[in-house]
């Protein structure tokens, strides 16, 4: 944790916060805090800020919290996922919001085996806190959104603008032209500050259907080179390619 | 797996081999071969090719090879990674032959505990056999080179430069300055076609003693933006940079 991570109803009006459970476990055996110190914190979907630690106790910290004025921006990225294996997912959750991934579109596919849709790992009681994780790794506030989707048709061609905005479309293809990098800097010259969202498929890929629907709204290919990734691996790798082409330098 | 590898005592003067265990059941429940079908193999540190299917029986394929005449390039990036968790290094051994790593260089730093070396992870039984899986996924035959270990200023000053060779050799670290592509642009400029060392240091990061000898030995540092990674994610993440930097395009 480099930043802990309170909900708005845990810090009152005074700034005063408690913290207990993991977190003050964290603190106070990590961190290993004591009176007078100062901690790096945030709320969640609001701003950083830093905290002085009042008093410890076994098992819990007193705070009292001074916020920033200002909430970091959302991550401009979003994510388009057919859902992998559940263990996939469990363990993307932190690593996507570590990232930074505005919105994650969980979506079917013909590959996607249907049980996948089942499983607690797509619970937001199972998958909020690994988010939270993330961000706190991060040192980030902003909570992706998500949202579950069984019919791909139905998704791309009603849903998909009103989720996601307008912006930059890429769907990864092996096969697809174009670096990565050259597309979302192709697109932010004439577009500055636009958001990206990315599409990745299945294990086993996109079939031609799919891939023919994103390609009527608006998806461009785009490739990472020759050699192929299993899902979980090219969403990072390709997140942090958009990330790194969207950075103003 | 998107190409089969074989071992070299596997494969015949004639190009002759068979399939059994997890690849002939691969073959035959999911690729669903049958005589006369084409495969893509390849040879373990050696060229890829195409096998023709003989004759399937019950968990076993009989194939003749046609192998290309050049073997791929070794990847040309290398790293050097403080020995991880090792729950999360056995994760790591497949996503990084993926990822394409020419020489992986397993090191102690002071923020690794000292249990993470007696683990079966780093036992060539268990990680040769998912950097195969690892070459499988992304249609690869060069293997990493592995070595171990545990004292790292033994390493970096006495160790690296017969292990690595020359080249561009970069620390990520979240206070340095210059994008990990702007860097290996500028390197690849004067130096075209040099391999490039990446070093990953532990959870917490590398102390100063340890960046201090990084840095006397030629390690530039290199962020990439604000938010911190776990380690795993960080390697992944500036792998597909790394390599994305020095394609040529």
């Amino acid at each position: 944790m480099n930043l802990i991570l309170l909900e708005a109803g845990e810090i009152d009006a005074t700034g005063a916060a408690r913290l207990t459970g993991p977190r003050a476990v964290h603190a106070l055996e990590v961190l290993k805090v004591s009176a007078g110190q100062s901690l790096r914190v945030g709320l969640v979907e609001g701003p950083r800020g830093t905290a002085t630690v009042q008093t410890t106790d076994r098992g819990s910290v007193d705070l009292i919290c001074a916020l920033e004025s200002s909430i970091p921006e959302r991550p401009r990225v979003d994510l388009l996922l057919a859902v992998p294996r559940p263990k996939v997912m469990r363990r993307l959750w932190a690593q996507l919001a570590a990232l930074g991934v505005g919105r994650i579109v969980l979506t079917n596919a013909e590959r996607v085996e249907r049980p996948y849709f089942d499983t607690h790992v797509l619970r937001e009681d199972c998958y909020r806190p690994l988010l939270i994780e993330g961000l706190q790794q991060a040192q980030d506030t902003r909570l992706s959104e998500v949202s579950i989707h069984r019919r791909f048709k139905v998704l791309v061609e009603d849903d998909l603008d009103a989720l996601c905005g307008p912006g930059l479309r890429l769907v990864a293809d092996p096969g697809g032209s174009g670096s990565v990098r050259a597309v979302v800097r192709a697109h932010a010259a004439i577009d500055p500050g636009c958001r990206v969202l990315l599409a990745v498929g299945p294990e086993g890929g996109w079939n031609q259907f799919e891939l023919d629907l994103l390609a009527a709204h608006g998806f461009k290919t785009t490739s990472m080179g020759p050699r192929t990734l299993r899902t979980d691996t090219a969403c990072l790798a390709l997140l942090a390619l958009i990330h790194d082409a969207m950075r103003r330098d």
